[in-house]
């Protein structure tokens, strides 16, 4: 495999006006807490899969003896509402670690959505202040002038978010920008240190404002709990491997 | 060379049914002394090398003056008893370093199975616990819940593994799962810190079960001190040699 | 995105004779805050923008709550003058960080150039001293003999300056002289450690002579506090965040 | 440039049975300094020269003004003894640093050479032992036991290094063995922290014995101490501009 492969799984689909709604790990896990939730609440459809090259070489074993490769999904979910937008959800595991393979997976996942005759990408995310925050506030950063105005209405903070954002919730909207998408990322105020159910909470409340459609949050922080335990065991394991490879550039350690 | 290259030496062959038996460096060695050992013992015959420009840029030098690449191997073993499965063995120096790398050569080893109609693959490797263990387990993962069940009567423990797996062990059962052949990684309970001939000597009973072909254990544990030497030394000169580098990141540094 | 990638912006130019002028981030903020004043001195018109998978994978958050992706960008001034030469300047955020990506955006930015038939390059940065410098000298390094001459009358001190030019400062030139082009690196003597306007004033004082071009130097103190400040604050939030990154190494980690 | 580039310079030539002599960058320069003075006591022809985008992104400036790119170098000498091998020589500023590029530059060596009909490849280096050597023995790996039998009558002892031949000396020798080529690496004994020009010396002698001819040895001490001085000024230079850089990480830095 020398490019991030997407691969279809499920019966085909055909959205109607698709978003995709975009929760990859970052800050906080604010981002995936928050989009895993409403894939589950609204029982989205699994349609396709990404592996890359770019994602660490490693395969996840899995409590019933299985194992899995690292991974993002594809859901789909189809707006009952007449003349609405379908939804196409991104999730994962992992995001790519340097900027050539971020450009690469994220236009594999543009190039994905662009055949589907995407035209509007949201992505979410935590925003690091450091500190405790009791109530977070929902910060907002878009491609035009245009969608400011739009999504101002929606309880979204605009200009008051300062610096750059890193990784694909960022770079998935600057590329589609340049692809003649239009997007906006969603970010809510966060420690950073931790994983932050609460923070997901706001954002999701604020998603759903966005895309219309209401999600029963009863069950996020139950869930925020169980992807902070996998994600804390796959550190720790990945932290105990590196730890007992020794001396990971010489090559010819024989502690991998 | 801008991929890595699989040569065939020696002289051709067709393996009915073969199945891949992988064994490269990784935590203990157990993997590559398991695996090695069961070459020797079975005299299974070398049909291919394979060299990477994702291996270090390292030659070996050897005893009688003469040097040799960083490698991998490929070793054929043709099973006596009619219908039963050849085995293609994979043992070696080496693994590649990073995500892309081991993608690549992944994927390299896995053209070069299916060439030969292989559909199945066991790697092994050892189970780092940080701590010295008497009498070590063999966890396993596999790429099914078939194989789980199939393997679960050979002594192989599944589920009780956590985490990851790092490298080639857990990546050519993913990639090759991704196309269509199922895998078993057999991993053995060590401590990571060293080489670990008793480690090796538990799997290789396991494999040996899964196999279905018996092999004498008697000169493992004298294999397993020479492998030792062999990549003790390897590493001592790696370390001096990148010692005398001096400022590796100069670019211009005459110490190289 | 693969590839580095250069978007035509406004209305199209013939530019004739034109020169390049190049002034992106580098030692003292040099090069940018000085041909970034001439640009808006002179009005030079934007005609293109560079996108590379090579910058870092981030996008900048504006203050009226838009965002842009980091970037190079051209300009072209039409010279007044009758048979004189036009100007293209090139002036960004941000440079390749790898020798690789280096090649690559360097080599895009000589394509672009060639194609209007461009002949000559002058790039511009700063030359570390590592202490306060009174009255800034300015050294100068080209690509042959017959420029080192020609520009010796210009004030610029050539064969004073040791060691290399890092960068595209240096390797746009080195490049373009293997593709035939002619080039000149303008280096103002700066501390280093600081944002240097009045060695910006020095180098762009050369520049004026060396294109013939008078620009009124007041608003360049002014504009290169703003700029001094744009750059700090990319920096401490690109620091924030990868401070926020926990762990970057395991691919793993849950902060990014 | 994206790929390796060998640009003929000069008149063309048509070896006869060509001989490949590399002595690059390396521990203790011993390789660099022995083939360079070779080279200038023969009056080898300069025949190509060889730029690399894996080469450090940044230009040299040179006493007169001007700049250039690093780069490796080819000369040719015509061996005016009927029927004996004419000798290609490459000396340079530098190596590639990692594997890939490595493997890159090497293989465009050796397409080059091979284009001549070269069969044989002699490289030269240092053999770090971490202290003083009162008289630098000479050892010697390579690539069949034939070239081995054949070269133990030069002075040059077999089996008695240890370990691996780190970069183009071992590399080079590696890949072309795999693409029909013999060679031979002559390792003089070094303490590896300073540029040792007696050992560099040792290896020259052994070098004459091998390719039958001999060089006066008057000049190569003082030749050394220019190399010395020229490499340590690279050195430095590109390590202030390296620390002026500050944080190099962020992308955003305009200390470059």
């Amino acid at each position: 495999m020398k490019e991030t492969l997407i691969k279809n799984v499920g019966k085909n689909v055909k959205p109607r006006k698709p978003v995709l709604v975009v929760g990859l790990p970052g800050i906080g896990l604010v981002g995936k807490l928050a989009v895993e939730h409403m894939v589950k609440e609204l029982k989205a459809e699994r349609i396709a899969e990404l592996y890359s090259p770019h994602f660490p070489h490693q395969v996840i074993m899995r409590k019933k003896g299985t194992l899995r490769m690292l991974r993002n999904r594809f859901y789909y979910w189809k707006n009952p509402k007449k003349g609405e937008s379908d939804i196409i959800f991104l999730v994962g595991d992992v995001q790519a670690l340097t900027s050539e393979a971020q450009h690469e997976v994220c236009g594999k996942i543009l190039d994905y959505f662009i055949k589907m005759r995407g035209k509007r990408i949201y992505t979410l995310g935590g925003y690091g202040v450091g500190k405790m925050v009791e109530s977070p506030k929902v910060f907002g950063s878009a491609t035009s002038k245009e969608l400011v105005r739009e999504m101002s209405k929606k309880g979204i903070l605009f200009g008051k978010a300062n610096g750059s954002i890193i990784g694909a919730a960022g770079l998935l909207l600057g590329l589609g920008h340049l692809r003649g998408m239009e997007g906006l990322c969603i970010m809510g105020e966060t420690h950073g240190g931790y994983v932050d159910a609460k923070c997901a909470q706001s954002v999701l409340k604020v998603l759903s404002s966005v895309v219309g459609i209401k999600v029963d949050l009863a069950k996020l922080e139950q869930r925020a709990k169980e992807s902070e335990r996998f994600m804390k065991k796959m550190e720790k394991e990945a932290g105990k491997q590196k730890e007992l490879q020794g001396m990971p550039e010489s090559g010819l350690s024989y502690i991998r």
